[in-house]
């Protein structure tokens, strides 16, 4: 059988829908010198790749219409004309939404030597993992000892960026949506944990913060960032990392404590973790010693089948993963 | 005749009224040791004393019901018990509001040593001019080259703003609203002027500045903040002064393009001059060396009277000035 691949086939106005997509069958390409075939076995879909959907200038170039879109993926090498990966190589590249990849070695990475499940390097120990902790310790400077409230906390980000906090001797308030979300929040050590779904949002932080917050993590934008606005201690740091509550909607961002940016000397800043990648090493270092120190914890929701990536995607806007979403090939 | 002052009658809800406001006769006090009498001769309003007016925790203490109101005021020494300040004195000091102010030598500052009138210490070369120079060189960091947007260019702050960012070489797009304002702001030296009155200000500046903004000066907030969203190029820095649309209606601020904070890198910060008083010797010298050089230009808009004062204040809001608002006693 001839490969798969995820086309996109329109440009989504709003929420996805799967006639956006198309499954089309891609021949297998002859390998060109220093290039390797690349079975797939986990694929990422991650909320960024909405952005890309769209026909506008941005930090990545938008997917093209008809073409196999892109993604985090990891796979194995199964034929190969690069010396440096021979056949059996476990690999990460950004060819995913798709079975087969062919790519020259230069894009291709080894997994690196941390002992856990190859899916962890599509999440906690791959660029969601890398976002919380770039974002929280060098975009928001998080600092022990100061209180840290992150949004999303039971995505792959927001949960990384708990752990990492209390590794780090910091106060966490995470909020999620649902109990059960909650619970899982609260057993990642987090100190406070608001459902979002329960009640009012600006109130919740107030309550679980009395004495304000020093950083905010945003992962969704909207009441969430009018929460930390209003919570936030003078000289607060927010790392601003996603705003999945508009990223479909294109809806204006309404926001009734944002003067307090200027009473509080409050620094907003936006981040990709591309930005920070020099400093990868420092990310490996540290969560190689805490997950070796079994101080890490991970979820995964899992789809199964190249046939369920759009519903992986589209879940991720509608609360269906707890950690990290993934596709099992 | 008794001296006045102006005391908070009624804490406003939304925009200010005359009757939020009372004139009281205030009996002068005698001097204790090392306290000076000043004659005020020049009262300054500013925008940020709305924020006082309101009965919250902020950076500076609600004025209390009642009590004569504070702010930047210019006088001269009538009676003295402190030795460094003789009658005769020319000072500046933060007892405004009323005719006639009595306070201990420490909390008077005689008037820089710069050949102005002595009014423009209230405005450019006062706390106005401070705020300009330390929000764009400091807190913004915008370089020689850059494209600066600044809003409210005609007012106090902003004027300035458009002059030091010449005189540093980057290149200054300036709003004011009619097109009297925007054709001074333009004489100040400003590339281009929108006149936000004629139209859209996202469209507007779209089309000033077609490769993009290195720095956004905000005195406003609203449209202009989304419009600068918008125009940001990458690492695109903020810096937070004011948001006059929204002091006086509670009204939440809504951005359409707030996530472009993420794919651009930017980075808002919100400031408040008296952060940066450490370096005032810089802006004396600077600002002092332009003096000199003819290069600095003001306007002031002049009420006459303490009677007078809350129509200048409630002015500041109407776009009722150009340059530094004040009231001559």
């Amino acid at each position: 059988m001839m490969p798969r691949a995820w086309t996109l086939r329109a440009r989504p106005s709003g929420m996805p829908q799967h006639s956006d997509f198309e499954l089309i069958e891609q021949p297998s390409a002859p390998l060109g010198e220093n290039e390797v075939r690349i079975a797939n076995r986990w694929l990422s879909v991650d909320p960024y790749m909405r952005g890309r959907m769209n026909d506008v200038k941005s930090y990545v170039p938008p997917f093209a219409l008809g073409e196999p879109m892109q993604g985090g993926a990891i796979g194995e090498v199964v034929e190969s004309r690069a010396a440096d990966l021979p056949v059996g190589t476990k690999v990460q590249h950004m060819l995913g939404w798709r079975e087969e990849a062919v790519l020259p070695a230069a894009q291709v990475q080894k997994l690196p030597p941390i002992d856990v499940p190859e899916e962890a390097f599509l999440g906690q120990l791959g660029m969601p993992g890398m976002t919380a902790y770039f974002g929280l310790l060098d975009v928001a400077q998080a600092k022990e000892g100061e209180v840290v409230f992150v949004s999303a906390a039971a995505g792959a980000v927001g949960s990384t960026v708990v752990q990492i906090a209390k590794a780090k001797g910091m106060t966490v308030i995470g909020s999620a949506g649902g109990a059960a979300k909650a619970e899982w929040v609260k057993s990642l050590g987090a100190d406070k944990v608001i459902d979002y779904k329960a009640g009012n949002v600006v109130q919740a932080l107030a309550d679980a913060a009395p004495e304000g917050i020093d950083v905010y993590f945003d992962n969704v934008g909207g009441d969430h960032l009018d929460a930390a606005l209003l919570a936030a201690r003078l000289h607060a740091r927010f790392a601003i990392c996603g705003m999945i509550d508009i990223y479909n909607d294109g809806k204006p961002q309404s926001l009734k404590y944002l003067a307090k940016v200027i009473g509080a000397r409050i620094t907003i800043k936006g981040f990709l973790v591309g930005d920070h990648l020099a400093q990868v090493a420092d990310f490996y270092a540290d969560m190689g010693r805490w997950q070796a120190e079994g101080r890490l914890r991970r979820e995964e929701t899992v789809f199964d089948g190249i046939e369920a990536t759009p519903d992986a995607f589209l879940g991720l806007f509608t609360g269906g993963n707890t950690g990290k979403m993934l596709v099992k090939l």
